[in-house]
């Protein structure tokens, strides 16, 4: 049994080699400042591996799946069939996170957190489930705090098996019909922002669509009490995926990894994450701001500028993916770019 | 002798397989539109190659460098000498966009398209020089007219050397200190904007050196009447690299490649371009949004939205080469992905 005192919690960034840092990139042949936000990611990435010579070791996205109880209010446009349909789909490679984890190089893997339907697959899948689907928060907590606990735990000794192979970039990616139901309810009650400004369309609902998603989860956040930590709020509105990611981020924090954030789920389990060790902001890299509302104001949360806006309303860890060329073209300026002094550039006039 | 026959006009794009490539885009296992911009991309592409399978073959870059004339008026925060310096370090590996273009997979050329310094350099280095410079504009004409077609001539043929050997996406960088100056007077010119809006303060230059460069242009605006054509507007204020750009565009465009747009002084050439065949533009993707005053001007003028706002004010082709693998997650996914029949995926349920 996980408990409380399980969770792993990342320290501060060590700071000692930041003027190092600063001046490797600030000697090389270019005017200062002018790889923009290059120049921050190779610093950021510098301090979280303690190196002036920050690499990318086997770059890794983790899928969580899993099925949500919420999904029965007709909250989504799709039914929840769906979820276990394209698990089999990630799981046979023709998904779009897997065209674009191929494609960037990043390793993938499908994790079952507890999706409905049984999936009689197994090359590739990891089998955590936490059960068939949540519980259905409109009328009970979508699961107990041990089982939150429980998800934390396994979402975070998933990541330290990527660390022992040799994992230094990690993304986060979800599937689960209805559970940006799940992330706005976790946004409204950890933002302290009315559920209006939380919900948006999901995968493609309809005005009307949209009304009753609003009308449902305003009436379940009424039902559950404001009470408990960041662990009970996951408890009662989260999704087995979203415990898993919780555990996730704080663990590849821990690990020294850089963390690629996707987009509205991903950030809406990075806002309990965060709730237990705001330490674990530091490890992130906010890949892509996504058309889902409320995003933009869980980024404001955070107070991030998302590296990428490619109207991407997909999730599943497309974002994430579509950002490590950034980080890879951080870490190449660092590596291979020469200074002004070894290449015998003049610097500025002045 | 080149003239204005020999230059390569683009026919504008064959839509006949939209309504196909629309249909394998929208039938891939996720909802429609959720992939955003990459979407459009892959139809973009696909209709440039008049394929459903549209693929990314040998993507290149080009860096065209040339000096200038105008550098005399101290326009610029460095010496002229850092353009020969900057080719040196090119070919010696160590500049930014060797390290890009090495991390995005592109194969890099350079160009001395009219360098002041000789540079005793052989390997990778393509001489196409049209001279030791242009003349000062804020004396005279940059380059005579002859010489503008020339360069657009030389530019174009290298291009078509590159579709030879196999290569369908192109990327054009430039180094060339002052360049910003000439770019900025085409812009006015072009656009039909006064100089104030134009001109931005290049690599670094502070206020004082911001507003020199500002009094200098747009002295040089007024010396030289409003007269001719594109061509003779290039000739006046243009740089050897911004000729070979602008032809370099036309020819990448008649030979069905994409376009990957770069920054201020790139898309200045293809305002030049796009002058004398406007269908250019429809081959082209805007790589990034720089920060120099002027650019976003000028993306507005092209009703471009850049992929990418990473804060770069480089130049040397590296926002272009930062959007390749944006292309490549677009062709992957209209390649790999399955389609909701395939999967054995619901589609929506209404």
């Amino acid at each position: 049994m996980s408990t409380l005192n399980d969770i792993p919690t990342p320290r501060a960034l060590d700071l000692a080699l930041e003027a190092e840092l600063r001046h490797v990139i600030d000697t090389k042949t270019k005017p200062p400042g002018s790889l923009g936000r290059l120049e921050a990611l190779a610093l950021q990435m510098g301090l979280i591996q303690r190196t002036t010579k920050p690499r990318i070791e086997r770059p890794a996205m983790i899928v969580f799946a899993a099925d949500h109880g919420i999904a029965k209010e007709g909250v989504s446009s799709y039914p929840q069939e769906v979820t276990a349909q394209m698990v089999a789909n990630f799981l046979a490679g023709g998904a779009a996170i897997n065209a674009l984890s191929r494609s960037v190089g990043m390793t993938l893997e499908v994790v079952d957190a507890g999706v409905a339907t049984p999936i009689p697959i197994d090359r590739g899948y990891e089998r955590l489930s936490l059960g068939l689907g949540t519980r259905n928060f409109a009328q009970e907590p979508a699961m107990s705090r041990e089982t939150a606990l429980e998800g934390i735990a396994r979402g975070a000794a998933r990541v330290r098996r990527h660390a022992s192979l040799g994992t230094n970039v990690i993304g986060f990616g979800e599937m689960g019909i209805a559970n940006t139901s799940a992330a706005a309810c976790l946004m409204s009650r950890l933002c302290g922002l009315p559920i209006e400004e939380c919900v948006g369309r999901g995968t493609g609902l309809d005005d009307k669509g949209l009304a009753r998603k609003r009308e449902v989860l305003g009436r379940a956040l009424a039902f559950h009490p404001e009470a408990g930590d960041a662990i009970d709020t996951l408890a009662t509105f989260g999704g087995f995926e979203i415990a898993m990611m919780t555990g996730a981020y704080l663990a590849a924090a821990c690990e020294g990894m850089t963390i690629l954030v996707d987009g509205f789920i991903a950030t809406s389990a990075l806002l309990v994450a965060a709730r237990i060790a705001p330490e674990v902001r530091e490890y992130c890299v906010f890949a892509h701001a996504s058309n889902e509302t409320g995003h933009r104001r869980m980024l404001a949360h955070f107070d991030a500028a998302p590296l990428l806006q490619l109207d991407l309303r997909l999730g599943e860890g497309t974002g994430a993916a579509l950002a490590l060329p950034i980080l890879r073209a951080a870490v190449a300026f660092v590596d291979e770019m020469a200074s002004f002094e070894s290449a015998g550039v003049s610097s500025k006039a002045e």
